[in-house]
């Protein structure tokens, strides 16, 4: 499976634009990230993540490979549900993984044809949109056509590769440099 | 959690004698097991182990320390059940492990006391009976005199602390060797 993924920083009238779009409405959720690096090779230069994330339903241990392309976020992705995230935790740290960040965030849900479109509140970060399709090897590039044209239907034109762990740990070095300086 | 565990052939009247002592049959389950190996040590000689197991009733991937004394095979365990073990092995291949091995087995769970008792019918490897108890830091090794006394009392005097997948390796080892020979 590929997951073909754009993500905008949303403006004050995305969430009307959207409705207007005709997009509807799914669910709430929050989520509770823990992101995890490699012993072998540092994750932020390999461009891979791996993550538990824990909602209210349940919890899931997830890992994605580097991106496929320089445009949007689409990359292999691999998942499954577990049980208990504690011991999840245990294991990745017994196995030689390093607990890296935690991202903490409300996502609201919305369907549009077959793709999802999610507006995130992430904390210490603001509001961001995010519009994602699932692809093959054989149809990932049309969908990556579709999801960027959403994002363009919304008036949000700059797409940012960038995930939130990497958003927080931007911030966080311009808050160090803001101090030295 | 502790796991406090200990294991030997069984004999012809293993069977008979687990029902003389008591013990309650519990269930019977077949095990497939894959075993990985690590990118970053190898897990032969740090002495652990990562195994997704797959039962009739779900799948679990579980991650064991190395043992913590000579005579039995008590070490740390960390357990969660998967709602996939396909995708499972993915996150797994992803993150630099390899598939090792494979054990299949049949597995007649008898329960005696806070002990539990298996016999194992091991795919290539004959039988076997395992006696169980879980432990802490303060009381394991109570639990490790209380596993080795059922061994006695079943007439099985010879613990062994190989894993079947060690005894699978040591057996190919052995057939090699005799067409050598």
């Amino acid at each position: 499976m590929i997951e073909v993924e754009v993500k905008a920083r949303a403006k004050k009238d995305t969430q009307e634009k959207v409705a207007a779009l005709g997009a509807k409405p799914l669910m709430v959720e929050n989520h509770h990230d823990l992101y995890f690096n490699s012993p072998l090779r540092d994750f932020k230069v390999s461009d891979e993540a791996l993550r538990i994330r824990i909602k209210e339903e349940g919890a899931r241990l997830t890992y994605k490979g580097p991106k496929l392309d320089r445009e949007t976020k689409s990359r292999l992705e691999w998942t499954v549900k577990i049980d208990d995230p504690l011991q999840m935790e245990q294991i990745l740290l017994g196995l030689g993984f390093e607990l890296s960040a935690e991202v903490r965030k409300r996502r609201t849900k919305y369907s549009f044809e077959d793709i999802v479109i999610a507006l995130d509140e992430v904390e210490g970060l603001g509001s961001f949109l995010e519009a994602e399709a699932v692809g093959d090897d054989a149809n990932w590039e049309m969908q990556r056509g579709r999801v960027l044209s959403v994002l363009t239907r919304l008036g949000l034109d700059e797409p940012i590769r960038s995930s939130y762990l990497e958003l927080l740990e931007e911030k966080r070095n311009c808050q160090t440099h803001a101090q030295i300086d």
